[in-house]
């Protein structure tokens, strides 16, 4: 099996696919293929040069990955998975701290650090990267670069530790979805291999009235079902119009979250089932 | 008046300022003062420094502006009208298309041309700026940097435009919002100059019961209170623990707003009223 995902070497998404593969058992015969950015790992899944991917969505300080909302509106892609990696971003060089005239790395993992940077290196360049470990590959180069990243990849390319724990808040998760390629099929429902089945889909929600997300939001809420997560996207129509990605707790297999899908569907103009999926929390 | 903005000259947030000064007929005695990033334009307004400021908080293509939301959430402000200003990202640069190493803009900008700049510019090496105009008055130093800014910033920082209207999809605006020191208080009520007042709220919703955030928006719903915006932004607690940031038309000099508000407070953990006000829509 391909694994797709984010690198280079040394990066989180690294981190997440090693967990992922090792909780579901499939270490044998699997390889790991690095792509540049989110967008290349989609599709090279679309392409099926790799079986599966693994993309960040979401950390709990800076909020969704917009790239990766987007391509799960835009690709025909299933998700059949997710885990949730604690981040410990840490500040790496080959110079001293006084010597740091450019700070690289993600621009998720600096807004992570925004609070941190502006304290300390308030005139320093910034500098974005596709990962955090290509910030930490390219910071190899000069001691004026400091890479925001792992400390994986500060062992991965030879870089010093100057500052651990650098993130502005003492929490913080990222959670990343499997993807595999082609739509979700109806008869792939999760089957619980613990508490968290989890269903996500994206409704378009196109009338202006009163009371329409409410409505969308009510099929779920009159039947308990546990609503994890529901966020805003642009639909890039007009300002103001907007998609929302909804998570709910249960598997498409159930009759409750079947029966609400099958009224949300006569409501709204467009509703997308991303996947019914388990997933997955790594320890520190 | 001092009117704070991100800057420098030549910012779409001068363009929103201008705008939005001419509408309210303020211009006399009114003075811009540019600031670097949209920190420092709270922490003017928060200081004294500014009587009022102007920050983006939405775009059409890329979303919220993350630090505007989370600056709201903390700081003692309150917002006083808002204003939709339509974006048209150029590349500007000193030098010609083959000469570009280096591509330079604010965060947004750059998520807002991510299409274009991976079709064209894919080995680019991408640099962030506080603000567009910042990124065009950097690029006028090298001609193998480009900036993505305004046609103004061409101007006004002698580059040319080598590129018009790069953002990945056809219509881009965005919303900026104006500030003032101190929470809002009850009597602030928005009186309606046109059809636009609206109010904007930040409820925290602690409890992760099914049907909470559906109580909240029901007490909109039933009332008939259109909500234009919901948007969820990480509480910092843990993973999957949000805010929602929620736009609704009207004033809360409204009775059926005073009402609903009134019943949202006795469900939350907290409710901050952010502004009642107006808002503009600027031309082309």
């Amino acid at each position: 099996m391909i694994v797709g995902v984010l690198g280079p070497a040394g990066s989180y998404s690294e981190k997440a696919a090693k967990g992922w593969i090792s909780k579901e058992s499939k270490s044998e015969g699997t390889s790991l293929v690095y792509y540049d950015d989110i967008n290349d790992t989609f599709t090279s899944v679309i392409n099926g040069d790799s079986d599966i991917g693994i993309v960040p969505i979401e950390n709990s300080i800076e909020g969704s990955v917009g790239i990766t909302l987007d391509l799960l509106l835009e690709s025909e892609i299933t998700i059949i998975g997710e885990i949730v990696v604690p981040i410990g971003h840490c500040l790496l060089s080959k110079g001293e701290i006084k010597d740091i005239k450019i700070i690289m790395s993600h621009p998720q993992a600096l807004g992570q650090c925004s609070k941190f940077i502006r304290e300390h290196f308030k005139n320093a360049e910034i500098r974005t990267t596709g990962s955090t470990s290509h910030a930490a590959k390219l910071a190899n180069e000069f001691c004026e670069m400091a890479a925001i990243a792992s400390k994986e990849s500060a062992r991965e390319y030879g870089l010093k530790i100057l500052v651990p724990n650098i993130q502005d808040w003492e929490k913080n998760h990222t959670r990343f979805i499997i993807i595999k390629q082609g739509k979700w099929k109806e008869d792939e429902a999760c089957v619980p291999e613990n508490d968290t089945c989890k269903t996500s889909i994206i409704a378009d929600i196109d009338e202006d009235k009163p009371g329409s997300l409410y409505e969308i939001i009510g099929e779920f809420a009159k039947r308990d079902i546990n609503l994890t997560r529901i966020e805003s996207r642009p639909s890039k129509r007009s300002l103001g119009d907007y998609m929302f990605y909804i998570d709910i707790e249960g598997s498409t297999g159930d009759a409750d979250i079947k029966d609400a899908l099958y009224y949300i569907n006569l409501k709204v103009s467009m509703l997308k089932v991303l996947g019914s999926y388990n997933g997955y929390k790594l320890d520190n």
